[in-house]
């Protein structure tokens, strides 16, 4: 303790957390947290970042970790609360980022009464979360938060759920806790590698599937050394939580999202070998087609599970396929690209991202259906990070981009966002306009559910009058400058791509948010 | 079955549904909803509604089955689709609304294959439902939604949820269920009625707690009866479903919110009698007071759970203490009152509305902390039923309002509503332009946490500046009439009363729904 004072239980919380490193907390506080945000103003250090919809804080304390290397904590209002944040920490979860999850709740005592609010707060936090513990009492609470911290950063990273009764934290008695050591990444077995390295031999058609840590600059170069050597395929899964790319970076391809361009993309791989990463899977079931990309009788071998040191058993597969001298595939030099001029296509934007993305943006993709060129088609934009959409529950993106733009000062964030699922979390352009956060969101307007209507027919059924309607979000059109600018986010629509470009410019090189409609 | 054609599971299920009375069904549908979303365009009969949030969709299903008496379904996508709708789950749950809560899920082979957006929904659905299940195959989910709508309906109501695995959408087989018989509704016993007299004829100071269907007409006369002939206090709980109240009808009092008022007013009080109610309790615990509102010396006495025959029970109470000739208190006669002039004080706004409400209006309030003046404030309003956040999770007061306006067009509803609570579920006033509800919107606009700072003093800690950042939400302000706008809502902002009078007046006169940005 660095002071003689008594210290109550959320003052030896909040210092536990700037012991471990934790120093940004996106918040929605209610009544059972009033004792930690009193603490707060006691203890200098910790940046709190309000945000008006749970959905917002979650999202963006998985967009803070995902650039930030670190964990942020959250600070959610009783089992409703939280649940109100559950679907970004279920995109957190497979995203595998590291999140402090703290939720307030009734005092211990006051649990049992069954008072209005009270619900089912640790069973709802528990199928998001790798560690969920309910403090008990004030003199435990700090070392609760390290034990929190160190869950929460394991490999390959999780949501760690600590739910705070207010008691906990109003009663005297804290104490505050040292950091828990990292816990130690385990490496993959000399015959999970020798598998491997016979089947990269076998001369046969092989995929690897490269996700998480994997898809870092060395294990990437790696990966690339073993491909060069062996022939065989990379590929990373549909969705990945943070990819290093664009010109001059090491590129690797991803799943298609519709399981008949996957399997026409696959056709032939007889071994898939995964690194971090599950077996493909289709997003969805389709009747009569196979829930798999890849071919039905492939062998799939496991070099590395997601727990285990990635790096680590590529760089031994290199070694054993002899592809440490391999050449890498060199870098190609493109043409510059000219802003895309006339109508808009995905192709178009993907054109004008090329011409214009600044250096080192960092991009935040909900695109969905429209922006199924954005990736392909910014392989040769300036260097950046690619940030995604992981688990499906859509509304993660402007969120996201909010808690990247939080940890990466001096970075321009630049969120690709459909209308439909922007609408989940458009709290977030708030938190945007009162942080002065450098987001330029390129708000994709099709005014439509454009993704179900291909869903539709992929199940085999044709749309009559009541279920266009259910997939029209046009009738009334949402207004993206009016909505951003109740916000307090400036905000202006384009329709064409020569505006697009100039309203493009223009926002990057601005401080702070602004919200371009895209019409499309 | 009513036709020849071969029926997938899709089709029994909306045709069972139909069976059921079940006619309208609040929907934010994906990819495993497709066939559900397909079969609604074959079969006519259901209404759907669309949100673009599922809050909005679940708040909305618990405001209509609060004013149509029946449930209307839900359809919300996969697990964390769900998630997004449980807060408003919760609300209902905690007002004992029947709901019949549709969640489409990854089709039951894919499942195992832990695709991205697979989650728990069974162990997320299982804390706000009384009934859950997972439908298994197409032969038996029409059964499975006559299960579910008999489970809701069961007194006092619930939530039932029926988890949707997209095959047993799609595969053939279906087979029309009947409606299922509703449960009986057990009557208290005899004992328990005369326990509950032998307290009232006791001369103790004794209170009675309705809540739920014993707020209704009937009921309510006999308990007033009740409380006629033994000096016996009625009370109901601090949130309420739906009361029917206004000028010439009953009226019972509410619990406080704050548990100083609370126990102020209940001093004194020997005994509480139970009926359909928790014994009271506290929002929240606060250091070193009692979680109870009543003396704790009290005895607690129960006629009647929540899932008994609450009219029955106190219609048999009112022989047994002799009081079913007891004169009922006469209505009061209120003077006419006129719109409140100048300043807007929540005891101004009660008088306007005292002054304007429209008869048969129905008012949802979601005030929060300005609020506190508004019902009793409006005893003597022209007769209309009032709907309340029954949980304490905001963001239910605009999917509430919506709600009631689909059950029951040609009734004008009010909402009284906090902007920062408005801020969880804005995405309702989307629903109501492409509706054409008619809902005024009347936006409390202080742009603070405003209770929070009262829950900071009332749990002893003195805000300093990082505490009043968290919870002003003034920066950027909010501005409501271009969000509303945003949406397709027209809306005007009031900042004295004249001004507020003449939006209130024009707003309930026209058609569809309308925004008040009252700043307060």
């Amino acid at each position: 303790m660095d002071n003689a004072q008594p210290m109550n239980g959320a003052e030896s919380l909040v210092k536990t957390l700037l012991a471990n490193g934790v120093d940004t907390c996106f918040a929605n506080p209610g009544t059972s947290e009033m004792h930690f945000v009193a603490a707060l103003d006691r203890i200098p250090g910790m940046r709190c970042v309000l945000g008006l919809f749970e959905g917002v804080v979650t999202g963006a304390a998985d967009g803070y970790a995902r650039m930030a290397g670190k964990p942020a904590a959250t600070l959610l209002h009783c089992g409703p609360g939280l649940a109100n944040g559950l679907a970004n920490l279920h995109n957190a979860r497979r995203a595998q980022t590291p999140v402090v999850n703290l939720i307030g709740d009734q005092a211990t005592y006051h649990r049992p009464l069954d008072a209005p609010l009270t619900a089912d707060t640790e069973g709802w936090a528990r199928p998001v979360s790798v560690w969920t513990r309910t403090a008990t009492q004030a003199a435990s609470v700090g070392a609760d938060a390290s034990a929190a911290v160190q869950a929460a950063c394991a490999a390959p990273g999780g949501v760690a759920s600590l739910i705070l009764p207010s008691d906990v934290c109003w009663d005297a008695g804290g104490v505050v806790a040292a950091p828990l050591s990292a816990l130690a990444v385990p490496r993959v077995s000399p015959d999970a590698v020798q598998q491997a390295a016979r089947v990269l031999r076998s001369g046969q058609p092989t995929l690897i599937v490269l996700a998480g840590s994997a898809l870092r600059e060395a294990p990437l170069a790696d990966a690339h050394r073993i491909a060069a050597a062996t022939g065989a395929r990379l590929i990373s899964p549909m969705s990945n939580a943070r990819v290093a790319r664009g010109r001059g970076r090491l590129a690797v391809d991803r799943v298609p999202y519709s399981g008949d361009a996957a399997r026409d993309k696959l056709a032939g791989i007889r071994n898939v070998i995964l690194v971090g990463a599950p077996a493909p899977v289709t997003f969805f079931a389709y009747p009569g087609k196979s829930p798999r990309p890849y071919p039905e009788d492939a062998a799939v071998h496991v070099l590395a599970r997601p727990e285990q040191d990635l790096a680590e058993a590529l760089a031994r597969l290199a070694d054993a396929v002899g592809a440490r001298q391999a050449q890498l595939p060199a870098a190609a030099i493109p043409a510059p690209v000219e802003p895309a001029r006339g109508a808009v296509t995905s192709e178009a934007v993907a054109r004008t991202l090329t011409a214009l993305l600044p250096e080192q943006a960092i991009v935040v993709e909900e695109s969905v259906s429209f922006g199924r060129a954005f990736y392909p088609g910014t392989v040769h934009a300036a260097p950046h990070d690619w940030l995604q959409l992981t688990g499906g529950a859509i509304g993660a993106g402007l969120p996201l981009a909010l808690g990247a733009a939080v940890a990466a000062p001096g970075r321009r964030v630049v969120a690709l966002q459909a209308d439909g699922s922007a609408m989940y979390t458009l709290q977030s352009l708030w938190t945007m306009a009162r942080e002065q956060l450098d987001v330029t969101v390129v708000l994709l307007a099709n005014r439509k559910y454009a993704i179900l209507l291909g869903e539709l027919a992929g199940v085999g059924a044709s749309p009559g009058k009541t279920a266009l309607d259910m997939l029209d979000i046009g009738n009334p059109d949402l207004d993206w400058v009016k909505l951003a600018s109740g916000m307090g986010v400036e905000g202006a629509q384009a329709t064409d791509m020569e505006r697009f470009a100039d309203l493009f410019r223009m926002a990057n090189a601005r401080k702070g948010p602004f919200v371009i409609e895209l019409v499309i």
